[in-house]
């Protein structure tokens, strides 16, 4: 597997636009399209949410048809905009479908930004006929910057990898900076792969790979109403097979884990990417339940924003996690320092330890000595700037 | 009912004495005891935190003695602190049940502050004679003050009500601004009365009132590893029974929710306490989520501090919970204000709106027209300088 220089503009067979709708702002890139040269097989993670927008109901709904273009706007989720929010997507879909030539059931749309506003569509059906013609592979530069919101940097990835087949390559994207908990895909994030897929095997493998992503990820443990993630796959050619799709997996779970550490860097006022690791707990549930506690626990959080190892925080919020936690058993260390052996606290060298705290990511791990399942939750943490972003970013 | 003027100092029956111990800092009161004329019944609810505090494990085991004393430190919550940390509770409150000529059994203990450290137990003990010495009814006045964390004011009230066997009182102090979260008593709280309650009874009737007030609170959605909450009636006299338990019940309800929303008023960095009420859920237990899940959403709570009337982050926080929300049914409003119904967007009075908005305290109504279940929990906004508290206090 090879890191490549850019993101989805390096896979063979899309083409991409992007363009200024005025959606919400003057001058900015807030609407674009994803077209693929065939059809293809696609797979999806959405939201768990139960209140979720209308863009995520239209591709829940239409992910295991065969897809030709995924249509995106930032700037307004259109959530919370009940039937009219629901039509304005099928109208935009359906007018982007006729000029691509192509079934409306094909077309699929993911929207992100404001909850509670109807989509301008008149506004975004006159950009429509410059996003056709402005199609091109290059364009696939644009997707990145064209998909944020308070994102500070767009966000994307290229690998390739060998196969018996030859060379393939898979390409992604990803925004979010708040709004952000591992219960779902919480954010958008497209992926482009030219490797034929089988739809099934396509399914399993994008499921297994965002478990082990972008779902252990957490912002701050808000759900979104829009998060959205999908993978595009061509349905042409051999499907690859055997050592090939592990090949094929392994690249995309390197892919998705980048993007997601790209994610959490760019938390919404993030100084900090710490990633939480839960080793010795009775089950799998129990250490993913222990891990998503302390890395949403705002003390904790606060905590690693102020440099200050305060395991007390940490015993404190895997305990109140609910799962078996012997205090006596516990120990807890910042990368390899021990703080806390069997419940005891350990004098520690300041020195070494200030080096931890002041890195800009390190891992916190906590062994329940319950068992022997692990976990690991990547979390930022929580500064003056989370607040001033959401406390000034208004309705 | 009436609502007397100070606190504990009021109940006869108990005396009190607080004295400066050092115990972290210099020059504060830090150490307290309250002691009973009498043996007392006692009731009492603790962290369900799988981390708890020795004081807490001694007082759980004690709460169903007959109680003669309480012992408090603030500045150290003798948490984290294994073997060594509950052999020093047993120590202590054995030297002040051996002062007071009392069982050992008879004495518990609060303690609250940094966790993962010992408590100075010499200097401590050098200070029983003292708490013995000055102890007094007057001194009642003092305990608000001893226990405090990162209050800002101490926190207590009275009440009187009227039964067939005379005027009786209720006192109260509560202590807490962080490392709260409605699932346990999030704080100390101690409530004296006078009036002789039956030990089965007191514990109904206790466990029914906290669960209304201080469960029903949250600042920052984490649970404390000392979470306590006591009270403490004569064991003699007649006790009292029928209407007179209810006019107790009604008393100390009224008494436990105003030193509830007085914690939520002094919430760490707060500049806003909000009820959050979920009405029309399909069960209590649904309707509790739901609450909880708003309540503690740092969206929200930073939109609250924002001013910010962001109803699309209720709506999604609401979503989140898990519990059944139909987006087409759901209404919310700001006081009588409505600015979603059924699903639809309301245009406001912006105005009228920000005229809540800048209320230090309001409420938010979140009807999902599932069921007929409501909930109420009381939160506070998430502001700077609960950041800066947090980021600040240190290890």
């Amino acid at each position: 597997m090879k890191v490549l220089k850019g993101g989805l503009e390096n896979v063979p067979g899309y083409t991409f636009s992007a363009v200024k709708a005025g959606i919400r702002y003057a001058d900015r890139l807030d609407y674009s399209l994803i077209v693929s040269d065939g059809i293809c097989c696609g797979a999806g993670t959405f939201t768990t949410n139960r209140v979720c927008a209308p863009p995520v109901k239209l591709s829940r709904n239409r992910i295991n048809n065969p897809i030709k273009a995924i249509l995106i706007n930032a700037t307004n989720a259109n959530a919370c905009t009940g039937e009219e929010g629901y039509k304005n997507t099928l109208t935009l879909c359906a007018d982007i479908a006729s000029r691509l030539k192509t079934e409306e059931s094909s077309v699929i749309m993911s929207s992100t930004g404001i909850i509670g506003h109807q989509l301008p569509v008149k506004k975004m059906m006159a950009k429509h006929p410059e996003l056709i013609r402005s199609l091109s592979s290059d364009k696939g530069k644009l997707i990145p910057e064209a998909i944020m919101t308070t994102d500070t940097v767009p966000k994307m990835m290229s690998v390739s990898f060998s196969s018996s087949e030859g060379e393939f390559i898979i390409g992604g994207t990803v925004k979010g900076s708040g709004m952000i908990a591992p219960n779902m895909a919480t954010l958008l994030s497209f992926t482009l792969t030219d490797a034929p897929v089988a739809k099934d095997r396509l399914n399993s493998i994008f499921k297994r790979v965002i478990d082990k992503t972008l779902n252990s990820i957490t912002i701050d443990g808000d759900m979104s109403t829009n998060d959205t993630a999908i993978i595009l796959s061509p349905d042409s050619g051999r499907k690859i097979s055997g050592s090939d799709l592990n090949n094929f997996e392994d690249a995309l779970n390197f892919l998705m884990w980048n993007l997601s550490e790209k994610l959490v860097a760019d938390a919404e006022g993030g100084t900090k990417s710490v990633k939480i690791i839960i080793k010795g707990a009775q089950n799998e549930n129990d250490a993913k339940k222990a891990a998503k506690a302390v890395a949403e626990s705002l003390l904790v959080k606060t905590a690693f924003f102020g440099m200050d190892p305060n395991w007390g925080r940490i015993a404190a919020a895997a305990g109140s996690s609910g799962v078996l936690v012997d205090e006596n058993k516990l120990s807890i260390y910042f990368e390899d320092i021990p703080l806390l052996i069997n419940g005891t606290p350990v004098s520690i060298d300041a020195n070494k330890l200030d080096n931890i705290l002041t890195m800009a990511d390190y891992s916190v791990t906590i062994d329940l000595s319950a068992g022997s399942s692990e976990a690991l939750v990547l979390t930022s943490d929580l500064s003056y700037d989370y607040i001033k972003i959401n406390s000034e970013y208004s309705t």
